[in-house]
């Protein structure tokens, strides 16, 4: 493809994607045709011959986009949200068009210092501790996901718990990790790809109206693995748990980690966007005391997937931990020593430039933009709970600080999953379910810049609507 | 931004991407600017409001594109290549539009599904063993890299040689990797990660003259391990090592590890690509003995990063080595089993629409298209590596089977040095080292499509003169 017709096919695709954001809220959120029917549906093979792009946009048409879940649909509020931006696709676009790796500083220098300063640029504005500022022996780094965040750390934890012994000798000790039920999946995943295994994940019970950690659970655990020979290597405490948005107090838990020398690491991979405003930032207190932390600009900030931003206190025990130098990668910029090669910040070794997404969107929403964004959020969440909250079928489960709030019908388990279903069958608004103390609990997050007031409002006549059926039924 | 504010800015992006390849040639393919330069030139903020995406585009040219490493350049001939084309870029491009998450079926049924065909696509115009195919047992799923790779094949194979005893207790034995002394850095890294240390990996000797694995060396070290009462647990084998792309002997080593029980993993990440080519399938010999394999389309068939292609002959055991079930992803469409949900085949959770750029690019190239690109590295390669032999300075350091040649100057690895740094710094071609047999080597990777016949040959006459001046002075 030679850039001329690069350029007419680049028009069609941008066309394409200005038209599906137009006429999204139109479409049914999800599908609806069992599984099987995209690969039914496809030939068993590639054509010999190339096919103009106009024949792929038209099967993408027919029977690729029929059958998604659209998540930027104003009426998707499933999950966390997982949202882009006209700002963030242009940027993508340019770190495709460019075809850079970033794995060393040599291999793409402005790949290595943009990523740099746009993570300083985001510390900055949330007012993130200064010991994860570039500036000192900290520093941040793009990672694929929250989920790679927490092995990283985890394997710093490692490094460190080990006393360094770790690297060469892998695991032959009961190392531990802990955090609260309320901890997400990818935690356990983490500490199983590491080597600890389930058994070596310690949950630690909540506060069962906060659904935050118990600081003296905590101490609890890490005093009885003590005393059974087991290492206590990690703590992960969360901001913004994925079932309800509970916050894990910090300040107790970091000080329990300073006393036992444990690597806190902090996950705020959805709730972490809230400290761009600074009436949100209660929800950080306490993380001067993080050895790592992470939050996914690519759930509430604008930016496509994938984006999670990751520091660290020290950059350092991170490299150390993480670094393989055969001879096909040594350079002079790595040996001088002046250099980030954020290869040793991850595990794959190819990394995009991802940094210029970031870069488009900090610019073209510029700060009052971002907050704005993130206030919409919390004061439309704020304004369905505030319906349910009016209504005596219902029950709120849980606070909602941020944009998700969690609800049920009182009528109990099977009522509440009756009314899932039916609400999610209109097509016209995706929601997803959780259990919060047990019970089965519906969650409505809000994330898309698409949703206004007028969906939310939507998804709450269908919501009593369907109660009054689901009841009556 | 509305969809008319993308629509006008994605085609100033679209244009600026293809201006950007019209004259990509005429760019030094590296820049020569000392760490620092770019981090110096930026704010230390982000702009409180919002900036016009032309801005960014601006500064852009002036602060961005001037201090990369320019990969897509057709003078760039370092590493492996990472080469994308105008296909790949749309299919991503429609990728971040969509902006959908693909980690379970039921979150975007039409993504999983695509995935899953073009996979079985690949391994069709590949000839792939039927094991790996979706209609029996195996199947395809793209990994970010193949590091990332090995790291899955690993944690498979821990899951196997524990008996399932693993995903609860962790390493709790000393398990064993395998791989040639020539196998790849990412393999030490897998192993370090899932918790076997650097002394997990037992490096395998290679014949001298073909750089390839010594199948009775691999079992000799599997014999020591286990009278030692050590694990063996897996052996990566190479199809195209990066030092020289030697190929490992897959039918033996298949035999041995059929023999012993070891998961066998085979790292074709740069050179698999080589198989749309039946001429060229001869190194895939014996692949029906892996339980997994990838090859990374995104190095050398036109597809951007991030594509690696893993296959496993065994999905149920990958998949229980790596699922975690919490409350908030259960559904129908899962819990029915008659879907596939991809984040059970990878390290994090969520993940992007990456089968549309495999869709885009096997259908506007085609497999004869496909072919022709390959071809046309091997071609040239052997050109620069004829003019290489014509030269009695100089020696060819290894066999070269596909698009990368091994070279270096008789006069030793001092000037061997000189060379490279001088010929790097014209900033017309950018190749990069090796050592083969303790030898410093030089290497030149064919793979971009914009590399024509005058490129290697340029490259040839900068090296040849280079060479004149190092051994004169």
């Amino acid at each position: 493809m030679d850039p001329d017709e690069f350029r007419r096919a680049g028009y069609a695709v941008v066309d394409w994607i200005a038209d599906y954001w137009t006429m999204l809220g139109k479409r049914p959120v999800t599908s609806q045709d069992p599984p099987g029917t995209v690969a039914a549906a496809l030939p068993a093979s590639p054509p010999e011959h190339g096919e103009p792009v106009e024949a792929v946009l038209a099967d993408l048409d027919t029977l690729i986009t029929p059958r998604l879940t659209h998540w930027q649909h104003p009426g998707f509020f499933g999950y966390f949200p997982a949202n882009t931006s006209g700002p963030s696709v242009l940027g993508d676009l340019v770190s495709s068009g460019l075809g850079v790796q970033g794995m060393l500083w040599a291999t793409g220098p402005a790949c290595t210092e943009l990523e740099t300063v746009m993570l300083d640029w985001l510390a900055g504005i949330m007012d993130l501790p200064q010991r994860f500022r570039s500036t000192g022996p900290g520093g941040g780094v793009i990672q694929d996901s929250a989920s790679s965040a927490t092995l990283v750390a985890t394997l710093g934890a490692l490094h460190r718990a080990s006393g360094g012994r770790w690297r060469a000798v892998g695991i032959d000790r009961r190392y531990r990790a802990y955090t609260s039920t309320q901890g997400h999946s990818s935690i356990e995943k983490a500490a199983r790809i590491a080597g600890l295994g389930e058994d070596g994940v310690r949950p630690i019970e909540v506060d069962p109206e906060t659904l935050a950690m118990r600081p003296a659970a905590l101490r609890a655990a890490i005093e009885a693995d003590r005393a059974a020979g087991d290492v206590p290597a990690i703590v992960v405490a969360t901001i913004g748990t994925t079932s309800t948005t509970a916050v894990d107090p910090l300040p107790e838990i970091g000080a329990i980690c300073a006393e036992y020398g444990v690597w806190l690491h902090v996950d705020a991979a959805y709730a972490g966007a809230a400290a761009v405003c600074p009436e949100l930032r209660w929800s950080h207190a306490g993380l001067e005391h993080a050895d790592s932390y992470c939050f996914d600009p690519h759930k509430w900030l604008l930016t496509g997937f994938d984006c999670d931003a990751f520091w660290v206190a020290d950059r350092g025990e991170l490299i150390e931990a993480l670094t393989v130098m055969p001879e096909f990668l040594r350079n002079a910029a790595t040996e001088s020593g002046a250099v980030i090669d954020y290869r040793d910040w991850q595990v794959p070794l190819g990394r995009r430039f991802r940094a210029l997404k970031l870069w488009f969107v900090l610019r073209w929403y510029g700060v009052e933009g971002l907050r704005a964004h993130i206030r919409t959020g919390v004061a439309l969440a704020d304004r369905f709970a505030r319906r349910v909250a009016a209504d005596d079928r219902f029950d709120l489960a849980a606070p909602h600080p941020f944009s998700l709030v969690c609800f049920r019908l009182r009528a109990g388990d099977e009522a509440s999953a009756a009314l899932l279903a039916r609400v999610n069958g209109t097509g016209r608004v995706h929601l997803t379910h959780t259990r919060v103390g047990g019970r089965y609990t519906l969650r409505l997050a809000v994330g898309s810049p698409l949703t206004a007031e007028e969906h939310v409002d939507e998804a709450w006549e269908l919501l009593a609507s369907a109660a009054s059926d689901v009841l009556a039924g």
